[in-house]
């Protein structure tokens, strides 16, 4: 399948007056981050995301009819990259995850009770969420058939127990979609934030710091939810999870790609004006050759995202796509912070500095979301199936 | 820029002809090239082509004017990667360098005669042709503006003098497109192959067979050219090579992206049947990784070719794009042969083996249209003019 | 040259205690650093040395006469790298960067006075120091030649002017060993922490933390030295910054080497108890790949660390041995940690884990004592050199 | 364990000896190599040994007693490094696979007769020999335990069945060791060239020509042996075939390791002349760097050639660290291969340049002696085991 990728004046548009937006308000308030001692706080949060719907960029990937752009899987492309220019240009603009992929997923499968309850004040910032899926060792890791919370019937009720590690941005969140096993196999139930059941036991010391509720240790003990908290139907949390999957991947490596340009920008900028051994370090072959692989990482994670995006607009799954391009983004945008680091020096080192905080910021992205080795074990079964049915592997049909 | 990569489905069903054309008629004969001494003989190419005209995928490239199928550049990427998982697809079906970049110059520039003389023949197959413009050092190479081959005046006419190395199908060609610095910088002139002046020297022997003709030293002592056979206007042949380079250099591409391909296929139908360890081999994670990354690098090859194919549609230079997808693709053909290899084990070792003749073969497209250090150097270059005017490098725009 | 690399029993010996050390009273300690706020206090110094020297493990490289084991530089391959199995091994031991790298170099040029005063009590752990060269650009960096300190001289006595940055330790430090420029070249001088003259302007956010001290900017506004404070002789100092640079390179990366090491245990460990998809992580094949490439990476640093140590003990430069290593080890050491991390999965990236704090720690060292692409320029030199004379590049002799 | 390293005078000397034989005698002959259809003829073969007896270099590894040099391993390091500067070198000095290999088994397990029978004119050069192990899947490859050809008693004698094929040298071969399943385990038997019941069957179309006899498919039919015939004890093959490959490996490496220093010496001198962008191409920085990595990769391979031959000095099976060895050496080999050939733009993918020769000649050597992956899996199987047995993974101990 091939795509027609053009992205229309009204996106470019938009993506540009991103652009302008995370250079004049976001950017300026990086430091604020630096200092903070837990990551990004509330008030912090409320702040940018108001400056963003002054800016008339809150939202891009929420409907118009939720009050935000509506934007499609291609026109997300350039308009979150540029949000990513900048780790706190997701919050401000309310596209980062969990939100981002919960509000797709609500929209999709959820009821007009929980469109109007939780939806709705998602899309609109008021409220934040978690996505409660992952386990510590021996659960629902990279194999997510582990699954070991569980849910129980209690009446027409449900008791929830297990624990969840690495969940993004519970602490603090209003509701958690909670994955559970149930007899026919797994469940989405919606878990309000203040249920006396659901406990956030600790916040994870992660690398990163620009998530708003950080990375979590979430205990469920007799967390007891009724019928309507079921997203969807019973028995078909796998099912939505893949559904959630692909999407919130692809954003994440759109945002990600846009940190990977800020770095670039700014060792490009740096090796201008740096002078060494009588010539601008931009001069000097080796700093060429790591502006050059700069450059070629940015334009083939570009060309993959799109396409999967394209791929997600035709409705299909795109696993295949979702994952390759996943994998290579992933390391891609390590590689890029890496060398933009050895270009500037000790000064890059430097924690208040961008290219410190993206390169320790975006290293775990390499394991979440699927680590490279699971990816990459799932894209050679799928060139195995291919071969093994008469296809050819790496086709372009 | 962006564009529309949507593949027309005469376009698909052409491309799904050639693959079928490539796996019942051509790879069957490959064995043959093998077994020859001096690659691949005027005979076998007749009968090559013939056999794609049977198969109504001969000269893809060509205008329908002239007897092709009239592809633009988008529409080669699908039809010439089919083409490219043989070594002799190209030479069978037309499209093989340097003619097929010799017909769209020729096709962009020649005078009504000169199509008649030259451009016409070249696409039916009649006659075969060169290009010259590379010399030993210290002469044009990575930099031409070394160019030391010289065109001077007499009377009206003008005499050559000079060395080329590395010509492409120079040993036979019926004519030459030959570079020679003039007065006002470089002009192109049109020399017979009959021509006294210009003399093939030697074939070089280089670690490839599959082009017609070989990779010569040309020699060019007093070779006596007449006024018409000036391709285009004087001294501007600078200019056209720039013309030639972009989508020559892209096509190379698509074909060695199919070269790479057949490789993995290869690879991953072996690694299907082969026990190791009471597994299968493709069940062990090392070749899972080594599948997985052969088709990581064939999707971002594929989007960074079909990209810059759609900028050179769009009427573009494309320069930056063509330097990152040809750097690109031309490491990660190699990395895809590698790999395929030691995938295979000893069988894929031997020479009469698609992945040691690949692997061989395909090594020097990391030195020839432009080695990747000098793309590197122009990429990084790129990047810092884009910086220094207040542009942002990487940019999607 | 070759060299005899057997490690004597009482240095094995030595090494092994040290290992018992690191386990029992050092790697329990590590969670105070990751929660301290501006890294080790002197407090925790001195307790973590008390330790030490309980444990018979204190000042190996300093020399008996002054209280210290008195390894040659192969003794110290394996002593520093079980040091070096926790970042606060070195300090603990009394031989952390930069007092090792002073007390080295004092011990072969200071005067008995100097040593009396600024020396012995280094060697006891009592006062600690610093080494101020490198300078904010466009001073001395990469390249020394650009040294911008100056010494001036007033009457019998000294001025000093100029501003340092990463200097490592300098806040709180005893006394500062200074490079600056002076008629001839340049001089060392031995500046007390009392100074007025000399001011830490600012503690630098480095990615570690593990520094006693940390890395900080340094101003020096005409401050005033007297003539024995000039350590060796006038105007040789960079002489003498070459003689400490090949040892103090060295020992950095014997501990980085132990701290590579560690990260290696650590994950191996956690592949053999962790299960996945049916299996042990260890027995993937993809997790055998990075745990056979951390084993490969650790052999070949230790290598080539000893050899270039036996270079030193011969009393030769070392320079093309010390540079090949240094950068052969400090791109393995994050090349193992980046693995480490990848195979831990989540929990290698919390800040706590000693995975997270030594890739993040370690990455500076592919910059500091010269970045990986200046010796690599270097290196490429000798090669060049070599040839140019008729002497053979990469040669055993 | 640790050893010492230091090359004695005497050793030194004929390494040097061997230099100036390579240089004078070998290399310009080496055109005779690549000209010839299949490899090296006997009588090539001939006149290089005399060359070499004459120049007082033949048969280093050979005991005194025998006629060689009675070289341990260490000093074999630099003898048989400088030997393998040319891909004739090895033969010339009849220190070449398989025959150095099988002169070093029989030397430890043949009886007198079989001494007086075999090894004597091996080592004399006056016959050759091959190793006849490897089958074609599914029998024994990277997996000996799939050992597939037979012996079965017959009387007092055997009748060997089966199908061997990458054997070395066998077309030609004066005698083979075969290795055959026997009821108790697998047996090695001497069987004579002449011996009708083993066959050549073809000689494979491998990438590489420099081995004497080629690369052969060869079958055993009712082959029969008697008694006498047995090499060492009987179903003590498997032992056997692990004595043999740990040296045998090594000495690939210090050969591989001469042919590696040899490109990068030609392409060091190739960039020091060739100018491009109006400076040498040696002071560019890519070239730089391509060169320092070489120079880095050799003193790396070096090192771990060196530290594993003192282990096998010191009677240790030094199995993980040869393993380590022919890893990164056979990897490090091609990548400096590549990179010099990088260097060398076009005139180095001609197939008579010593470069070309040597990248397509050292390909296989990731693959035979155990594959990469192989070698990792078995490097990792014993850092896990270390772990698990509560010792450190990665010591020096």
């Amino acid at each position: 399948m091939t795509f027609d990728l053009r992205i229309q004046p009204d996106v470019a548009e938009l993506a540009l007056r991103v652009r302008a937006f995370i250079d004049t308000e976001i950017i300026p308030r990086e430091g604020e981050l630096e200092s903070a001692d837990h990551g990004l706080s509330p008030e912090f949060r409320r702040e940018l995301q108001e400056a963003a719907r002054a800016a008339g960029v809150f939202a891009p990937t929420v409907p118009v009819a939720l009050g935000g752009h509506g934007l499609d899987h291609r026109a997300m492309g350039p308009v979150l990259e540029e949000c990513g220019r900048s780790l706190l240009g997701p919050v401000a603009m309310n596209c980062s995850a969990p939100d981002e992929g919960n509000m797709a997923l609500l929209e999709l499968i959820a009821t007009p009770e929980q469109r109007e309850h939780y939806l709705e004040p998602l899309c609109s910032g008021t409220i934040r969420s978690s996505f409660s899926m992952t386990e510590p060792a021996p659960g629902a890791g990279s194999d997510p058939r582990l699954l070991a919370t569980e849910a129980t019937r209690r009446g027409d009720d449900w008791l929830i127990n297990g624990r969840k590690w690495f969940i993004t941005g519970a602490d603090g969140a209003d509701f958690s979609i909670v994955m559970a096993r149930t007899e026919g196999g797994a469940t989405m139930f919606l878990v309000d934030g203040d249920n006396p059941g659901m406990r956030v036991e600790k916040r994870l010391p992660t690398m990163d710091k620009a998530f708003s509720g950080g990375h979590c240790i979430v205990e469920f003990t007799n967390c007891h939810v009724t019928e309507p908290s079921i997203l969807g139907e019973l028995d078909k949390g796998f099912e939505y999870a893949q559904l959630r999957l692909g999407p919130a991947r692809l954003t994440h490596c759109m945002r990600w790609l846009g940190a990977a340009r800020r770095v670039h920008e700014l060792a490009t900028a740096y090796a201008i004006q740096r002078r060494m051994f009588d010539d601008r370090l931009a001069d000097l072959g080796m700093a060429q050759q790591m502006l050059a692989d700069n450059e070629i990482d940015i334009a083939a994670s570009r060309q993959l995202i799109w396409n999967a995006a394209g791929a997600l607009d035709a409705g299909l799954s795109a696993r295949t796509e979702t994952s390759i391009c996943k994998t290579f983004v992933a390391e891609a945008v390590f590689r890029i912070a890496d060398r933009s680091m050895q270009l500037c020096g000790g000064s890059g080192t430097l924690t208040d500095h961008p290219i410190a905080r993206i390169l320790i910021e975006s290293r775990a992205f390499r394991i979440y979301d699927g680590p490279s080795e699971v990816h990459r074990m799932s894209i050679a079964k799928g060139a195995v199936r291919r071969s093994s049915r008469g296809e050819l592997p790496g086709d372009w049909q």
